[in-house]
Parts: structure tokens; sequence; C-alpha cells
């Protein structure tokens, strides 16, 4: 297996919002070679059909398998809604999806089982987070609200003030006193951590990306691929041309990423 | 040129937003066949680059060429924006863009000839209603001003309320005082017409949307094309899964479409 563990770990996301997946995998897993792609010719996902979201998440897998990654993280929450049980039994490459890990960890944190997930309207119309959150504790109450809106504060840059504090309440006013859990069902929200905790003061927020990277890892210790390299790369790769991602690569991860490769799928 | 003047008009957008135009073609041109398509699975194209929407504005019109259309109306800024010319190098069939009418309109109307443009971030960068003003009236000064909120919102459906009249205050505060028109450079605007106006008192809004049509009627009439069936028939295609495309269209139209075509172009 030495050969197929020195490959990289392929991540996707509909656009940008991975990177914050991105961020904690490298953390977690430093010797490791990572390729990200971002689907910014047809992003939001969020709105979009099943079928689309089927065909695009699709698309990106082989995408990623053409370079040969050897595991693949789908770093969407609306992806892995949708389309995480049918690209299982697709692919044979070893999937990790973001909602699992969140459900496990919130479940493991909430004291009266009472959790809320927000998410894009096809995450919450999927019931995913749901049906899975009842399934591994049958007392769970859970509480969901799709908040469309705050995809398009978090990439304007808009994460705190007046404004998004309005929004805020408009989306999540009745899970004051109701829950107390979150799940933050979208890669974008983690940019709002503050301004929610401001609002829902005492709530546990449950942002996956740090999850999601202790179960990539995980995986690839039970399946022998880790890899050890101490000079690793990362490659980027988008639909769209880079200057938007790149701009908003510095709100998520900090730093700029230079020169990402536009592909077509 | 009898059976050519009997095709239908086409007419496009990145998704749902041209129907306003649409509804506005209709009304002035009663006697023609129209087919509507909206690039829903890849909507919004205004925060996309200039490389993918002119492959997107191509693909758009080849999908229509084929459905034998005799015109097409580009119902979408920022395509017109980026495409309009490169399109009409590339294609001889008549082209009708959105921008254009609606410049005409604001100096005809302007007294002072200060006159605000509004649109994606895309439509803005471009600089083509400034260039277009500029070149018509070289006393204009025009103010733009990229409000990238303004299409989330619509497509929530919040048009109205506390916090649109907030984010409408955060774009457009330093038009207040300075211009006596606006054009709303953007398909989905005219249906904030009612809390602009109310922000922006006594300024003059145009909507490009009457006079694309009015356009599009001298455009057939010039080349001979106007039809004159008594029994007219309207098409709609669109990208992605029609759901979440009948839904807006109730907000755009005040009424929904039925079964819409999906399509991969």
């Amino acid at each position: 297996m030495a050969t197929l563990s020195k490959r990289p770990i392929g991540i996707f996301d509909s656009g940008v919002g991975g990177l914050t997946v991105l961020k904690e995998v490298t953390k977690v897993l430093p010797r490791e070679h990572v390729i990200y792609f971002g689907d910014t010719a047809r992003v939001p996902y969020g709105n979009k059909s099943r079928q689309s979201i089927l065909r695009f998440s699709t698309e990106n897998i082989l995408f990623l398998l053409k370079k040969k990654v050897k595991l693949v993280v789908m770093a969407c929450n609306t992806s892995t809604s949708i389309a995480l049980d049918y690209l299982k039994n697709t692919f044979s490459v070893p999937l990790v999806g973001v909602i699992e890990p969140a459900v496990e960890r919130a479940l493991s944190v909430s004291k009266q089982k009472r959790v809320g997930v927000i998410g894009t309207t096809s995450t919450v119309q999927s019931r995913v987070y749901e049906r899975s959150l009842v399934e591994k504790d049958a007392q769970a109450k859970v509480y969901s609200k799709a908040c469309p809106l705050f995809v398009p504060f978090v990439e304007e840059g808009i994460t705190s003030g007046p404004i998004v504090q309005k929004v805020i309440e408009m989306y999540l006013k009745d899970f004051k006193g109701t829950i107390d859990t979150l799940i933050l069902g979208c890669t974008h929200y983690p940019l709002l951590k503050k301004v929610i905790t401001t609002y829902l003061r005492g709530v546990y927020l449950i942002d996956s990306a740090s999850e999601v990277a202790l179960n990539t890892k995980a995986l690839l210790k039970k399946y022998n691929l880790l890899n050890q390299e101490t000079r690793v790369r990362k490659e980027f790769y988008v639909t769209d041309e880079p200057a938007n991602f790149s701009k908003l690569a510095q709100l998520f991860l900090g730093k700029p990423i230079k020169n990402p490769k536009v592909v077509n799928v």
C-alpha cells in the first residue's frame, strides 16, 4: 500500500466554504498532500435541485479521481445531504461527509438533547441531519431552519454589525431558550460564529470542520493509507476564473491562495 | 420572410430575473411566440468571471438558435455587460441587450444628468453603463454601486421591512442628494422599486424591461419580422429542476409557470 498512501487527499466543495475544512485537515494531517476542488462556476448548490446536486457532486469526484486521490472529503453540507449515500454506492474510493461527524459531536455535548440545525435550503429540506440525529438518539429533539441569506452575507465579508445581527435574529429567534446545541450545517457559517454566539448565549455551536478532519484521519488509518511526507503539496482547482475565489480565500483561510488552476468538469 | 417572422422570440437570463422582461415583451408584442430560457443550474452570473459569463451566454444563445428563434433578448444585465459585443460579432441573429435601452431612457428623463447605476458586481465592474452614458452625453455624471445582496433578498421574497431597508441604506446612502435618476441595472431589482423609491424620494427609477420590449418591437419591424399570430405559445426551459424556478416565477410574474422543461446546454 506504500504508493497508494502517498496519494493526495481530495477535498471538494461547491466553492470556497470547504476551505474551513481544508484548514482543519491540514492541521490534523500535516503530512498529507491535499487537492482542493471548488466548483465556483456553478456555486451555490444550496438552492438547487437534488438532480443537479447529484450530477455536480459526481462530476467533482470524477475530477478528483483523475487526480488519483486516495480519499475524498465532501466539504459541502449540501452535497453530503443529498448525494453521500448515492456516491458511496457508486464509487469505491473512501468518502468522508460533513454531516455524520457533526451529528456525533452534537449528541456528545448536548445535555438536554435539544439540537438546532441550520443550513442551506437544500440541506434543511433533505432532513438528513434530523434523521441522523434521531437515528443515533431516539430522545433527541431536532429544530431545523434554512438560512439562505447567511452565505451571501459571508461572501460579501459582512459578518458583524447591525444588519447581520438583524438577519440572525430573523432566522434564529425561535431557537432562543429552545436548544442547547446548534449545528452549523454549512461550511460558510463558522465565519458567523461570533455573532451567533452573542445572539444565542449559552448554546454550544458545532462546526464540523475539526470533526471531519479527525474522521478523515481515522479512516486513513483504518485503510492503512496514512502518509508521512515531510514536504507536502497543496493544489487548488476551480471551475470559474480564480479572482473571486482568491479574494474569498483570504476571508476563509486568513491568507490568499495563489494561482488556483481553472478546469472544466 | 413570412415563415421567418412566424418563428419565436428567444429570451434568456441566468435564472428567473428575466421574467420581468418577458412580462413586458408579451405586453408590447402579444402576437409573438416566445421561448424563455433560464440557466438556473449555474445562476447567479453576477459574481462570476468574464470568461465564464462569455461561455454561459454563448451556450444559451446556441440553445435558443436550435429552437429556431428569430431574435434573442438577453434579459440579463450581467450577460449584456460582459458579452453583448462579443456575441454580436459571433452570431448573425439580431440581439437585444438590456443596457442601451435603459441608458437612453435615463438620459431622456434626467434633468441634471446625474445618474446612478446599481447592479451585480460583474455588471458594475464592467463599467459598461458608465461608458455608454458618457458616450451618449459627455455632460453626464455617473455614480455606480454594486449591490450583491439585493438578488438574494429578492429571491428569498424579502422585498420590504426593516432588514431590507437597512441593506438599501448601506448600499444607496451615497446616492442621497447626489443623483436625480437611478438605473436598476439588474432584472431582479424592479421587485425592490417600492423600498428604493421610499429611501431615495424624488429620484426617477429606470427599469429597463419596458424599454427593452419597445426596442425589440422596433428591431422586429426594421427586419420585417413582426408576427401576427392570434394563438401564441410560450415555452419555458431551465437547466436545473424547476421547483425553485416555478416558485420564484410567482414572485416575478404574479403567476406560476407550469412545467418548464429541464435541458442541459
